[in-house]
């Protein structure tokens, strides 16, 4: 199933679209409607037309999208059965408070290690290790990491994103409060939660 | 001064501007142009123009703007001289990583104290103690808290929202995956970092 590119808003619903469609039984509903989930999950139905289009085309006249195939459509867009591995860089506060969230998983991606200088592999819980930085190419490599995500400092941040994109890394996501130099073809997504914060002070500020 | 609404690129951008304009003599460059911002700080002439205009009108043909006027607009978009209180309710992992956070000063944001449920008050770092959630209300009240942070899990997230807008908290920045109820005039900046992460992986699989 081709996945196509979508927006983060769409991509925040579709959880709720898949948890909603797992609920009704394929028997008694062949058939749902962009109307019908619309009212179900007090979405407007314009939203609703359009995410679906997005993740799946448009339903047939009258009848709508024939509901295991909607299913499935949602499922490839949240890369479910078909999890991207991803590993942390920096076990500090902020990296261990990463490795707790649990939502990571319904939106596709694994994170299913973390990394640390001089650290001594430990199990962090049940399924993460923290484990050497001299482990981290073979095991990247090894497991087909595809994503890391930086929580070091501001030092250390461009020296790990060339060790991840060395390792095979493709997309990186970066905690630390600096712009990081990428090759061609690296998706870098930077995270700069005081912008988030100083944006509602802003707007605070001219209410 | 007054402080229009800006954009997150353009916040992002004036703590660089402001670095620069400190580190000029105002005696030596009394005006300064968009055009030598630009080039000093190695950005485009257009943004650099675009970005100085939202904060402090269109400089003097020629001339540029007067240094200590700019230095004065921007600092009064960073919310400089002029910091807006918070509190963050919810000493977990997340929330610690945030205390440690120190560019929230930079963009005019303080966070003068931690919250959490049955916690005695504890000093965390020199400047900031966590407290019994008992103390809420009246710690709000007394030093003019105006943003309130929640780091608590789903479960109890409508309850802090709800008693942070009873406490005066008119901005509120939640970092729990659920959707909180606020009443008009209060803004709601929700956090989604699943949703980053998401649409990283969404345009990964793109690639």
């Amino acid at each position: 199933m081709e996945k196509s590119s979508i927006t983060k808003a769409t991509l925040g619903r579709l959880p709720h679209y898949l948890q909603l469609l797992r609920e009704l039984s394929v028997d008694d509903v062949p058939y749902i409607s962009a109307t019908v989930i619309a009212k179900k999950l007090s979405l407007g139905e314009v939203q609703v037309r359009k995410d679906l289009s997005a993740v799946s085309g448009s339903g047939r006249p009258k009848v709508g999208y024939k509901t295991a195939d909607l299913i499935k459509s949602v499922e490839a867009h949240l890369g479910q059965g078909d999890m991207t591995n991803a590993v942390l860089v920096g076990a500090g506060k902020l990296g261990k408070a990463l490795l707790e969230f649990d939502d990571f998983e319904d939106y596709g991606v694994k994170i299913i290690a973390a990394f640390d200088c001089n650290q001594n592999p430990i199990k962090y819980n049940r399924s993460i290790e923290i484990l050497p930085m001299n482990d981290f190419d073979e095991f990247c490599k090894k497991n087909n990491v595809r994503i890391g995500i930086i929580t070091v400092g501001t030092g250390s941040a461009q020296n790990v994103c060339d060790r991840m994109v060395e390792s095979g890394i493709t997309a990186i996501w970066n905690f630390a409060p600096c712009n990081l130099e990428v090759p061609d073809g690296i998706l870098l997504k930077q995270e700069r939660l005081a912008l988030s914060l100083a944006h509602l002070n802003n707007q605070l500020s001219n209410m």
